[in-house]
């Protein structure tokens, strides 16, 4: 089987401190997992047989995340798109970042691989 | 039910940058869910309904980080020691981080509350 991964897409242009960001990042895998587990389990248990491996690159803005995520959908990827409760650093209801897969290279290299790395 | 919530503790004397280092905390945040799902089912449920609340602290080293996961243990918290592959910034087999919980806050909050936001 190909290389399978997931992509947390961040956004640059939302300031958030590394702890939160991190919570952030974190809550996008969970939500990945959790319905890649339910939705396509074979991607998912070769995910986690292979060290559920993770990749956390920056994105644009709001529009360019909700292109990414349109086209991931489109290819039949899983996503999740985090928004913050804002209690503390931001505004209610900021996306904040989108999770994508597990997905296989092939299907999901396309679609992120040129975003930089955070 | 009193509130739910997972701890990502994360070593302070690990250099990472801050994609790595989400990564890390991710990956911390995925195996304790994934953990809790099937082992303690009741607060994993109430942890998603109350939209999966997690705070990222930070911890001095590897020798704390021991004590916090065996403090976690006896009192009946799902731990997930992350250790890090090693491919890019730091040496392989890194411990970089320890995931606790999801647990109710009157179990967690004794182990955790000292530690600071990171």
């Amino acid at each position: 089987m190909v290389e399978v991964k997931m992509i947390i897409a961040v956004r640059k242009d939302v300031d958030l401190g590394k702890g939160k960001m991190a919570a952030q990042v974190a809550h996008a895998a969970v939500s990945c997992a959790l319905k890649s587990e339910k939705d396509d389990k074979k991607v998912f248990k070769e995910w986690i047989r292979t060290g559920q491996k993770k990749i956390v690159v920056k994105i644009e803005n709001l529009e360019t995340i909700y292109r990414l995520k349109d086209m991931a959908e489109r290819a039949g990827v899983v996503t999740s798109l985090i928004t913050d409760a804002g209690l503390t650093q931001i505004a209610p209801g900021t996306v904040t970042c989108l999770g994508l897969g597990p997905a296989e290279e092939d299907v999901i290299d396309p679609i992120t691989s040129n975003f930089k790395l955070l």
